[in-house]
């Protein structure tokens, strides 16, 4: 049972080629499978469950918070795709075109939703005329489809699972407040729940979504160095509102148009998991969203009562926690090795002299450190460990955004750290697009965010030198 | 507070139109609202409250029963829908073509999913390999597209949401055993969870689906008289496997080729749910798969301790019933109606009266019958209120089905049952194509199903008097 016996075939080494190596785990931990759909993945049941188990997190939270689920059409004909101007510039180029329903060509071509805004504008002007049907908070689960070049598993693909949240409000005051209550709800989605420790804050004009007047987003840095936009929030002003004809009389019976919100996560967050956690093992999964919890390992399984004994262990366990137990004709070294690549944070080894010894041994999937503890109070052992290995994910990848997050205070230093500690760079910005865009085109790092916490560490932009407005995060994206 | 307050607009009588009673019902019930994308609905909160019950109920049923979620793309290439010849004829002619991505023209077509066989095919052929991998229990809850040209909110609509199961096995054995396994979940979410009694029995080889060996169902009769077939499965055979190579090497170390079963159940349950309950005052949701079980109205809510008192109510119950109190400022006419409409099982009367005598009055919405219950057993009484509701409801239904339920001889006996007396019709059938047509052609009737429960009331053919092979289920259908 030594971990030479290991039977998995192996992945790239993590720090010798990150790209390969993420396409290896993804694959290795039967997270998705290729389809013949360019551009399109399969989720497995493995990396399904991932994702029902964020969906039902976030669900829960955002129904505590009083917003309703809704279903809303996957197409959109053209002309209402085109009814706001800057949305339709932003995503006419990379939309899906239904043409032919059956044999017949049909008279106004229809996209396959990139995203909803248009149809719920259109919605809501039919169902909101007085102020007492405000506010809406509306979300939605579905899938949308974005006709991109390159693709990457969970990171870009041309057809994703996400929801999207799409919100009315009387006054322009409510409408902010809830594109920053929901990034925190993210931020607390990816922090408590995934382990992952996130930058709040604001995107410039340049990075902003297609039709916003703000966008608010949360960036988490990955074990590569690049940054990974997880989550954004968009306040629109009243702009989709006008362009829909959204009015409402008010309580002194004037007719008023809504200031809207929208928000999104996506199935991206499972490759952030996977990116800011995995090791050269293949993936480590935080025990708060882990499909998996406690996978248990009969060692010689053949022998009388081993079984019977994990078969017991597992049934006085599940009802708290998520256990599994590998039975399989496989050798115990194989099974480690599976069960480490598809990330299960506690392996509980139980064989004829733990049960003589009245223990189980477990080993922990994010330090590979093993103790034994006795069978008498297992459940608190389970659940302490279990926390404490979300506790130390969460610490070490804070630790390691900590480490290579650099700051310049000019372009030299900004090329240097870039170069030499790939990760953050927190630099001061005049605020004008040109330095932004001078930025990328010298380092290809582009602004991550203004972020909520400001430092000021000089007075002038790191491009152009002029007083400086804000302090930023650059970095190489996702 | 007299039913004379009455303010919600009325609806359509259902024994004076039925089409249009319904209509009214799902637009006024606030389940569903039109879009400007031709045949697709909006589902609005309320609407959408019973999908996410109906699907959590199944979903758990299959996750206990060993299934496993997945998610599989929307598109379908033209070449791989072609790969098997029955299914392709099947569905060629009602799918949506997407041609375009971005500004480019494709160089294959892609169809949106009608159905999911082909993609599951082409994902089996890559991950069965040895009978280990065996059984493949996948399910995929999504939205799929079929071209109709007429429409109705929930019974047919161009998209719709289902949950597509499907299973590859070892043997025909275990596949047909899946398909019944399956049917019999399916019968029990309708009865046991939405009131409503299910015919169960195989479709005839006219009325099977596009490139199935055998396809089981469940028929309901709606109040009007129709049938509705609300749930199916299908038993490929190894037809899809050979198609599409899906082999496995089985214990004798033999390339065996896979046999295959799918099975789905949609949002027209909902359908059946407003069709085979709802009256006069609208809908009339079953207990168990209410989004809201209790609505508690306060009676003069302006004065002092009402309002109090109903929110204690609600908090003592809120752990175990689905309950909502109605704080807003209609009157309680007004909101009673509102809540009638929408089917609410109980409402829960709360006033000054009530308070002095610590009672609350309860009025069920299957039969309209109030009772006044002390508030020191309140949730006892809710709970057995519940149940007796559901009871009452299953019943009802049976009772209308079982008095809508004729036999025919001979095809004049046919004629006048549908009639006189619109529902099933059971007569007896020589297992001929012809026949059936011929009945199709002159009742309009088709043949439902070959009922599990067989029964032989004559030795020959309804229709040609050849000698009766089968009892059928005849009957109008949405």
């Amino acid at each position: 049972m030594s971990k030479n016996e290991k039977n998995v075939e192996s992945i790239t080494n993590r720090d010798v080629d990150f790209a390969r190596w993420y396409t290896d785990v993804v694959k290795k931990a039967e997270l998705v499978d290729y389809s013949s759909v360019r551009g399109c993945v399969i989720l497995r049941p493995y990396g399904y469950a991932i994702w029902e188990n964020i969906q039902r997190s976030l669900d829960d939270k955002l129904k505590e918070t009083g917003h309703e689920n809704v279903y809303l059409p996957m197409f959109i004909p053209e002309s209402l795709l085109e009814k706001e101007k800057d949305h339709v510039e932003g995503f006419a180029p990379e939309v899906a075109w239904v043409t032919h329903g059956g044999a017949e060509k049909l008279a106004e071509r229809l996209c396959v939703r990139p995203t909803s805004e248009t149809l719920f504008c259109e919605h809501y002007a039919n169902v909101i005329q007085s102020h007492r049907d405000l506010p809406k908070l509306y979300n939605q689960w579905c899938s949308v489809v974005r006709w991109e070049k390159t693709t990457r598993p969970f990171l870009r693909t041309v057809e994703f699972l996400w929801q999207e949240g799409h919100t009315a409000h009387a006054t322009a005051e409510e409408a902010v407040d809830e594109t920053l209550r929901i990034l925190d709800i993210y931020a607390s989605l990816m922090e408590d729940m995934m382990a992952i420790p996130v930058i709040k804050g604001q995107k410039t004009e340049k990075e902003k979504f297609a039709g916003a007047q703000a966008t608010y987003t949360m960036e988490a840095l990955m074990h590569d160095g690049k940054s990974l936009q997880a989550g954004t929030t968009h306040y629109f002003g009243d702009g989709f509102a006008k362009a829909f004809g959204i009015q409402f009389s008010d309580k002194n019976n004037q007719l008023t148009h809504v200031h809207q919100s929208s928000w999104g996560v996506s199935t991206r967050m499972i490759g952030g998991i996977i990116m800011a956690h995995g090791d050269d093992n293949g993936l480590v999964m935080p025990p708060r969203i882990a499909p998996i919890q406690v996978m248990i390992i009969p060692i010689a399984q053949h022998k009388e009562g081993v079984l019977d004994k994990a078969r017991e262990i597992m049934a006085g366990l599940k009802k708290n926690v998520r256990i599994k137990l590998d039975d399989s004709d496989k050798s115990p070294g194989w099974k480690f090795s599976e069960h480490e690549m598809k990330g299960i944070p506690i392996r509980l080894e139980i064989g004829p002299k733990d049960i003589e010894s009245n223990q189980a041994v477990l080993a922990r999937r994010d330090t590979g450190e093993k103790k034994a503890v006795s069978l008498d109070n297992i459940e608190t052992e389970l659940m302490s460990l279990l926390e404490d290995i979300h506790k130390n994910m969460y610490q070490r990848a804070l630790a390691h955004r900590e480490a290579t997050t650099s700051y310049a205070k000019n372009m030299e230093e900004f090329e240097k750290a870039l170069e030499e500690k790939p990760g953050f760079i927190k630099a001061m910005w005049c605020g004008e697009r040109a330095c932004e865009e001078a930025i990328k085109d010298r380092t290809t790092a582009t602004s991550r965010c203004i972020p909520f916490e400001q430092e000021s560490f000089s007075d002038t932009c790191v491009c152009c030198e002029k007083p400086a407005k804000h302090m930023v995060y650059w970095g190489k994206a996702y």
